[in-house]
């Protein structure tokens, strides 16, 4: 595999370089003083950059297409105070030169990992059926290897590779914490509802050089495609309780709690309640924090999130102690 | 004081008995043959019970009022397949003879108990002035002592005696669970949130024998009269910081999480979103299992309850273990 | 077979009858002057019937059950204008004894010609796997058979025996209708969507002498009964196409029209807005009439329909010639 | 009349060419090396092509406005891969010189031909007083006129030339269809919902170069106009229904089926919802044909809709036969 | 014309009294020792009394319809602390005996007075066209007679006779005190708007003795209602000015403000911003009172009024002194 | 001070000028031909100007900030029809050179001759209680000082330097003339009302060179910090009437009328409902005249509003009179 060499992030701010980048856009533009030249944004997980090739640019052109991996050589300059590069040589790279996950934002934790974890999860309910079936869902080849992958969103939250899965591990921590203040909780519906609740989006949400939804995803939905990947299971276990299958599926119809909201039944269980409930709080942190960890240093606002209707306080005093550094009132 | 005498749920079904009951409805009606006769309802926190007066019912009804607390006496008799009294002796209890709790529904914990939990988590904030404020408000006459009393609403959840400390004390332990999941929370303004979001209900709501809204609660509402708690005891607190205020008014005014359900302002910090999702988990469970327990032992279902706008599932899978009794599927 | 005897409808004012009917409420009162009676509500589907018992009432009563088929005989008696019976004698029928059918409200077809209807749709589809596939479930017993009996809906619109099978003929025929206006629709889609867009309603409604919801169908509801029964059929046919299986499941979840009134997608392509909004048609047609023929002969307007939000106009004109009868403007 | 010349769809990619045009857009421009030049929208019925004068560009500008038909010369170039004109001549063109129905989108279908079959539609209806109405209406020239140009809508559907009275027509066949399968309908009662119920559409919307709202239509709405209409034409009739006038009325105000769609009542008669209902399904399935017809070749998904909020799926299988073309699941 | 005696609210608690009433109910009812009462409720516009004919009960039941007015003599007893009446004679009294007005719930205004008030208005409008209509409208017989007794809504506000006389009144001496804080408002068109805001429901409210809807009203409403009315008299000016009329059906199109209110088009004058947000004053204060009046003397709140979705605060300060009376706080 | 110089609205098409302006936007940019120039957008209360520096841009750019007020000399120049400068000198200046009131839209009324009738308001107030908070409030300097500079809002109505007072003034006398009409108001809690509703926008919203939120502002609204204020005075008044506060509060906390529009509590008493009402008037018909003075002359309609959804009619008969100038009807 080729050394990914820098990460746009931390490029020099002068000087000849070599890296792996994704090639996000490219185009051929007009010279002020006529001719052309080949306009193109390097990206990878860190950031963005602009790029220039003046010489031969439509031959360059024809050597690698818009999101394809390139290996380029050149200066990086500045212009208008942000830096560009100028192209000295550029080409697409074979798979097997890269890895996928430089490219585009991903989860900071380990997805095998964060797969172990699930795997114990599920190996710690104490129903037998239920077990059984979460750990046909879960070694599902066509489930575990996107599961590893996949957002839990296009946007919104969690909407990075491996983010379904950081979500979903997150969601069966919060069960054990949750169980522990109402202990009247069924623990293993809680944890079937944490692993089956977006299960269907392994099928909804592409993982290539763009986020994106599948034709599946787009028509069907992840609340379809999961309760399709239930049938398939149950109908392979010999005996599943009928009664149990119906709860399963009433927790994934009713995980967006409210029927204006997606839900196309209320959760009607105290646990299909719970599991509405911490699903969205898990969701609403990540993307809270998330926003905070992009506005700039010592910005007291975060962008306007449209999804949220609202922009996030920065607030210092959430860190460093909720008295420090306030002014201090008369 | 007076001996409470047998509870409404405890009664024989026969025989001639002697406790003491609130009457909750009074009313002289014409008996089928010409006359009067006086129709009770008696009542106590376990139950309600019809009651007969046949003998001087115009006298009788002279002795008390509606709502009065009452010693009566009289013989159990079936009418319908149902228990009823007809009263020989009844008259009005006076202040000390009988302990008001006993006869509105009421917090299986003990408030003094709760109280003292409650104490321990404002202890347990680390930041001075944010601690310094709570217990000034915690310590207040005008607050503890309805704070002990008060529901937390007047239907839908925790609506009964004491209801609105016991959920302050399961959202204060709530906060635990959830700041071991994200550490990245602040443990302090969590706390404060869960004393503070609800904390106008002190005075917007009446725990009489009927529970009720006070005048200032139905013009002004528990959130603006929490505001003014806040107000008056930042105002007795030296060199209080002012933006800590506006952080601890806004986990008021945002707790209600979205504004077409009452919120002033959306949440906009993640402390002020766990508030807000954490408030609705311990509701709702509350009030799920509270029409759970309501319903006839081998009812499926609930009733259906309004604020909900549905009917609760009522599985003994999730007690007995999720695959147990069910019916197995070919 | 017992004869049904007299249909509540059709009862004579006085005189002695004998005839079987539901008994839809059963419960023991107090006589004016000491001592219980029992009252009944009798019903079949033209009617319902006050009846009383004077003798042996708690005897009597032990008799039946509450929506038990019972033979009674008694005297037909005016009281306040209205008749009611007096019950002589009564008993319990058993199985065979009557048929179902007589007393519900129930589809003014027949059945079995509605159903050979449905499946000569089902032969002209002219895509072979779409054909396999509508043959495959609607020969699988456990669709016909209660696809023969089970309403549409339990109010709103055919809500009676059979309404589901009329309700789906009806759009099938509406199909040939809007493919001859609009030939770019794909008659096989609109032919698929009309027969499974309500599928899982054979497992969502129970038609027992009650219309009521089964449990399965109150936690999971149609649509995702719907899908479950098509996901069983696709896994049995080699080879089905899985883009045809996404269009068919994208019908299904689509068929609500708006994502605020229940469907998990809106309708992505023609074929699905129109099943949709015939679905509609079909449905708001069929509720509109059966008010009309509700409404006592001289009435202007039908009773107030909550789930339309309005009463209905009966107009004389709408059959008698939109000039007939009119008043003439000056 | 001038020879129209090319349609810019059918433009050669290279070469002089002469052909008259709408002057969409007219701008003076500085160039990058000093001195002005003039950038042109050029327009037809068939799509948009960008021009430039580089020689006297302020003469040039002067001699036509913004909105005006144009004859040009020039010749093509391509330009980052599009064409653009370089102008040799252009001049005004006056009334006579051209038709306007080649510079705006308009129905495929012969105005003057649909407008027969509207008057054969009135002519078949039974009921003599509505005949004559309708009569009356399409035969005002008030009415006439506009309506064989006149959209149905601005944007959303059939928002062309001549559209409108495609709609009405096809409203007026899809009767036909539905009469056929609900005998109980009145065929007459559904003719005048199709012809009346957009009528105001004649005065609201303008078909000038632009689509645009009159500005009797913007304060008053088509609705009004349409009753405005509907007053005139009746007092002229002697003697017409009250009644019957009451319900055309009806059938105006009740067309867009919900308050929060803008009907000033619901449709309160089964020819009301009707009416309402299949205004719908004409309008959506022109709408998403209209957007799969002008997607490109291979796209999968068309552009989204705002007033849809959704993308529609082009799917191939609904002309090739739904099996077609379908990659085969496993 | 027959004296009407006493009204119902200044009844003596005991004694013979004869007076004229309206019969709202009337319905045989069995005695609990066998055979038939007559039960009826009397009323006039002052309230209701329930009453008693023990002897002949069928024969007098003949003599009279629900909705009549009689004449009727009896006793006035308490019974469960209420007045009723033990009728010895009741008789019809035919037309002409009595005066509608003293029967159902009435302007406390002299209709005649108002309407002079309202001609004023008229004759003082400054633009001659505007004048015209005005007066056309408003002298018109078929407008003029209803709308000194139509009320302004069934319920709501100002429903009572001559409720809709009043509202317009009030509005626009509304106008006058508006103008001179906003001078730049055009007063003529205020006070057309005033006027013909709500003309329509001279058309669509019945008074007799229950307010209802006519047939026209139900279907068509009152904006349509009004917009025939103005179409009707426009016909008649000659050279009346286009515009204007286009403002003036503005005026009533879109008097209810927003969309999802009954607006077919918002406002979009500041005179149609005033009109709309005066009529909601007049309106919402009417209500208001009314709800406060009817109140019993000492109760603190109103009843729920359905259509506010509240009740009202009925506080003493509001008229003794925003001080007086009040708790003083510490 | 120095002398303002030319207002932007007023500068001369050509020449050399001097003058004061905001510098809203400074941006280095790339000149055609290498290099860079400086950027600017000019501004004061009456508009905006492009300008830029082509020599020394980069020292230039040192000298000031943007949104500070800058001295500049330069000549104007027509560019694309559009005039701009060509700067010659520019340096920023020092606070006390100038007015910041020439820089930002500001109240055509006297910021000090507004207040003093909003003085005389309160002192006509005749409850003295109420008299003393109000006067307690009012000469406050915190409150006082922002008043007379405040912008009732960022955006939507009254959106400019003081614009809050001349709101509050307004309503004050609108106060006058609704109880003209209206006796049975309380004119004191009318008076009361229009001060306080927005009294939290003292502290809501900052009077920069940029209208906008402050932090407080934006966590805790304007209805919480007018309670603030309200809760400081009454404190520090011996004696004030509990029910008076809560009542007061009620304005506040109810002003925005309904509970989806960010009303606390709808309001509940015929004074908060007129406060409520009239402020919606005061501030549509301010929103209203602003749009139609900005729009240019011969506009018939103004631009797009989104905070009305409209466009609103600029209609000459408004002011002309109303049949002036209008076609006239055949």
């Amino acid at each position: 595999m080729a050394d990914k060499g820098f990460f746009i992030a931390q490029l020099p701010r002068d000087g000849v370089v070599t890296f792996l980048a994704l090639a996000r856009e490219k185009e051929l533009k007009p010279k002020r003083n006529g001719g052309l030249y080949l306009h193109l944004v390097l990206a990878d997980r860190t950031g963005e950059l602009d790029a220039k090739v003046w010489d031969n640019p439509q031959d360059t052109a024809a050597l690698f297409e818009r999101d394809d991996i390139v290996k380029v050589r050149g200066s990086v300059e500045l212009y208008n105070d942000r830096p560009q590069l100028v192209v000295q040589r550029i080409r697409r790279c074979e798979e097997g030169e890269f890895q996928e996950a430089d490219f585009c934002p991903a989860s900071a934790r380990n997805p095998e990992e964060m797969f172990a974890e699930l795997r114990a999860f599920v190996e710690s309910v104490a129903d037998a059926n239920l077990r059984s079936l979460l750990i046909s869902i879960v070694e599902d080849a066509d489930v575990a290897a996107p599961l590893k992958v996949a957002p839990a969103a296009m946007r919104v939250h969690h909407a990075f590779r491996s983010g379904l899965l950081e979500h979903t591990v997150s969601l069966c921590g919060l069960t054990e914490a949750i169980v522990g203040r109402y202990p009247r909780l069924n623990r293993d519906l809680l944890i079937a509802g944490a692993i089956l609740h977006d299960i269907g989006k392994v099928e909804e949400l592409e993982v290539s050089r763009r986020l994106g939804y599948t034709t599946r995803g787009q028509l069907v939905g992840h609340v379809a495609l999961g309760l399709e990947i239930l049938e398939r299971h149950t109908a392979r276990l010999q005996g599943f309780p009928i009664e149990l299958k119906s709860v399963l599926q009433h927790l994934i119809v009713s995980h967006h709690g409210e029927l204006d909201r997606g839900a196309l039944k209320q959760p009607m269980l105290p646990e299909a309640l719970a599991v509405s409930i911490m699903d969205l709080l898990d969701a609403r942190l990540e993307q809270a924090w998330a926003l905070i960890d992009q506005a700039p240093k010592d910005a007291e606002w975060t962008v306007y999130a449209p999804s949220l209707g609202r922009q996030l306080y920065r607030w210092q005093g959430g860190t460093a102690g909720v008295s420090a550094g306030s002014a201090v009132a008369a």
